[in-house]
């Protein structure tokens, strides 16, 4: 079963709420020898951070993660190795304003999961949303930074390619502009234009959507398998698992539908190391839910946030009509915030696979 | 893990290729006194099957679906009633004529997975796409008949809502046209157009793609789990899993990346039951992972299928270039006998998702 | 989930009951390029087939296993070879005599099942012991026949170690002699004396209990994991599941309790090959989860059949009092077709736990 | 894939090692309004906590628990109420004596891990025994005391019932005195003659292997599956799955095996209640992997611990010969500190299977 664990031999297992004492994971099946670092982690986990600019959340949590088992000391100072046994990774929660949320601890905001849990279990942690925060995300970018050494020489990385309608004009696509915007927007006029957009939307205590589009590079031909452990079957999956996640495509995505065969099939030639030579990469680096060796290219709609200033119309636990405003801090796009975590969620499903194959310990070692 | 495998609680296993002597399928986690029939499976597998109009594959499949296990005989004639023992699903494969595809055993079809499975496994059964052949999907739907049963009252449908660029108008949705046209199209002027459209798509021997929803209606509230037991997710992996299949949307889906916080979230009332009244679904049913009540939304882009009669650049199993050009009997629109599939797949989902919160057995046994 | 099915990555999931058309399993996770044939499967079936001596059931099942997918056509007559897809094995029920049960369909016979199906699924297939028959485990046998050939060059061997009271003596152990008596009893003088006792058991319409010895060879060292993907715990859950087991250890086993620290461990010398030589297996050839590449040895008691012709005291389903006696055909001691079914449990355990290791491809694929 | 988790619906994550800041478990499954207090793990805790009489290791450590996630405050002090997401449980790990193990670094300990772990990962945790420590049993104990409560009514007790060849005298078994000595004995007397055994054992600083007994009662017939859904099974997993465990039987076990077909089969006859009452109980409530609603009987074999102060032969990690000695802190009788483990293992399987049965959430929610 899957409730709070994603992942077959490379299996993560989450836990905690967004005010509890600290949220966790456990990463289960990293193959010995694999040298990371506490920093290393951090890294990831800084992208994803809250705070960082007027266009995310002002929740402030340093989200510094402690590495607590599965490691030994390595060779340089903070180096740590993976010893093959489970990783346990913590971040204690230091910004708890409990306060702020106690008046909707029996109004449902519309959009938002505190109707379903309770229709589910009868009782939910209400604070910050608990369990269905965003925060429980910090952990799958935890585990994705170690994910991402699993694979040798393979390259994660993500872009936010919409915000609401205003698309990136694919044509200026730079990938040094990524870290130049405060969107993770590979074009650097775009980001100008949803700057202004997001101011708007910011003070007008609103919300917007986007895309976000993630390519992984250097991924081995051949992970995968044909029917429901299918590659791209599972990196739906954990794309769709995000918070607010609405749909996923891979390569041409829907853009598909409306092709022709002719125009939608990759032809092939011979490589110059023997391999077959893709002409264009319509199927996403994927066929037959098995890597091609291209890059594997996925997207996700991210919704608007359900926390608005705006009072909307819902129903309290006790069935009578209320309107619910959200106060609380909250981000104008979580869609933005969005980008790291697909990135890990991608490299999990690749390490997965990976793992599949050539098996968690690997014939070296026998 | 789940190479051939989907489901926890209502676990489908299949097996087969297309030229083999037989498909098949376990299904496992039926509750005990379900009744059923082989004519009902057969009912829902007819719909799938190839050679019902010029719009699909002509290749002549009867798909007589035999049970071979988990039952013991109903009252009436035919009539079967579940055990809560695996019950065993098979198909004979009659029409097996191997020499339509022995031109291309070492030859790489572009779009199809030929190459990724002779790169992952080094060998493969080439006759009529072996494992990777959309035969596969008739044990789906054979699987999904059952599934159909195990929640009372829930009940799935599907539509085609595009081919190629050309899509339905949804203010003229019936879903009583559904079984009026080739299509499954729920808008009857569209249909007509779609005819003309197939026709020179045919003709030219090219293909084309199409977009597919299904709706899932009683679905009980609070089915799912907040993280990774997602509903959503794991009806995105059931979809995605679906050959040609390469996007998958709940609700407003990608659609939802364009719209304000304000215009996305379902308002509530509260319901003549007590129970929340929502006033809108742009979620699709799925709030946090987990069920609201409301119809649950999906859709799925299918890709042209890369079977055409126009030669195709690609390689060999021995690095030449080659042309490719299929021969074979194939469908213009894999699309269209698509949607009993994505039926079958959501179907199975929610028996899952029932069984987990509900148990495989329930409280009156004991 | 694991209602009918076994192991992670080499996975069998089973069906079938011992009165319906057929029994059957698929074997996925089967690597690419593994060859056997119909044959090789049926030389481990035929040992568990009933019938071959006065001691076992007289049910007469030519037991014929068909393979129908997951293989293309080997080089010689016969021969197949896996393709990494999944296997499917099926055995028509040929002697299928209900007459012989009808009169159990609503009384439990003790020791059996019947209640206890009853209780759980309130419907049950009463003809033969339905999906309780030891029946099922001619699937096991037959998967795991292709499990020996995952690990290259491990062999497995099993042997009856006591009927009743009576033990073999060890010093006279001679593999050999397996074949040569209808015990699998590897003490020639041992079998002589069985043969009495068994006449005696099977001419009173009773029945006696068995210990059964499984022996693996060439094991390579470090397979398991240390906590829960322990290769131990595996074997146990794989032996426990066999019908009318109720004992299983690894190594000294309960002996263990007996034996002081210094009597138990296993001391070590530098070996020829620099890997550790082991001075003795008390520990049966796994520590701490994981196999040191001594032979594996493990044992399990198996019951005294309760179909036995003395009237027994027992209720019906509406919960009256009456007697049961067996009247159809029966094993005096099930402990000898248990001995190559324990083998193939011993061999799909471990079959996983190298792919969990190595991988299902492995790297020369990549 | 299970590596360092056991269970389905009722799922425990461990992680940790003996010598690093903290060990801890996820607990995936728990039903939401389940009842319990840190205090209420801590009493089961206690029971195995080493260092309580001179016949278990000095090593000190208060194993304080903490609950991190999953509950909201009760109505009383102290008080949690489960939430139905995951229950994070953490002892942090305060007596890191490390020098004790520094020579072992590189030396394999007979009978441990040690050789295992490095054949297989090429690395390992030295310190204490790293990830093999029997350290991790504390977080088993911990999850068993939440399983304990999923089950309504469910009791489960454990008793030591041999040390060495020393076994009790059942006719004198007392629960009331399993609290009475520092050995879980359920008979003073034998109680009497085990303190003057161990004594002897741990002035030579030798050890002595044990057999421990679970019993479970008020487990509701019904419960498991009948074939690798066994109960029996899973109750043989998690039970191997324990520290120094190399047998484990159900009912009557290994003596099963000398026992003719009627004596072993348990008789029935109406009970009061109109279900069938059993005249004695040699299945140990289990019967077809299913649970009959006797009391659930299951015994465990444990070595004895290969820590002792006599020198061994052995090897080093570079393949010289070595002699090996303690000189740690040790258990001169594991077996003891295993029964409240081992009710832990047998809770947990119970109440997981339980959940297959009733669901997560049953049906009282929807």
């Amino acid at each position: 079963m899957s409730h709070n664990s994603f992942g077959h031999l490379f299996r993560v297992t989450t836990w905690g709420e967004s005010h509890g004492p600290a949220i966790g994971c456990t990463v289960d099946g990293t193959p010995p020898g694999v040298q990371f670092s506490e920093a290393w982690i951090q890294t990831f986990l800084d992208k994803r951070r809250p705070g960082q600019s007027r266009y995310t959340t002002q929740r402030q949590e340093p989200d510094r993660v402690r590495v607590l088992s599965g490691v030994m000391p390595g060779e340089t100072d903070g180096e740590l190795v993976s010893t093959g046994t489970p990783i346990a990774l913590e971040i204690e929660n230091t910004d708890q304003r409990s306060k702020d949320y106690s008046e909707i601890a029996r109004r449902y905001r519309p959009g938002h999961a505190d109707v379903t849990y309770d229709v589910k279990y009868g009782i939910r942690d209400y604070r910050g949303g608990g369990r269905s925060s965003a925060r429980e995300t910090a952990m799958r970018v935890a585990a994705g930074a170690i994910a991402r050494l699993v694979v040798p020489g393979v390259k994660l990385r993500g872009a936010l390619v919409a915000i609401g309608d205003q698309w990136i004009d694919r044509t200026r696509w730079d990938w040094d502009e990524i870290d130049r915007n405060p969107f993770f927007c590979p074009d650097a006029e775009t980001a100008g234009r949803w700057a202004d957009q997001l101011d708007r939307v910011r003070k007008a205590g609103s919300s917007i959507g986007a895309v976000v589009e993630i390519v992984a590079e250097n991924v081995p031909a051949g992970l995968g398998a044909p029917i429901y452990g299918k590659l791209d079957a599972d990196i739906a999956a954990n794309l769709m698992s995000i918070n607010a996640v609405k749909g996923v495509e891979i390569g041409e995505g829907f853009a598909a539908a409306a092709l022709s065969g002719e125009a939608n099939a990759d032809e092939m030639r011979p490589g110059p190391d023997g391999r077959p030579y893709y002409l264009s990469n319509h199927a996403g680096g994927i066929l037959g839910g098995i890597s091609t060796g291209q890059p594997i290219v996925a997207r996700f709609a991210v919704k608007p946030t359900s926390s608005i200033l705006t009072p909307r119309q819902s129903v309290d636990a006790d069935g009578n009509a209320v309107d619910v405003m959200t106060k609380g801090r909250h981000d104008p796009c979580v869609g933005i915030r969005a980008v790291p975590v697909g990135e890990a969620m991608v490299a999990c499903a690749i390490a997965d696979h990976y793992l599949r194959d050539r098996g968690q310990v690997g014939a070296q070692r026998h």
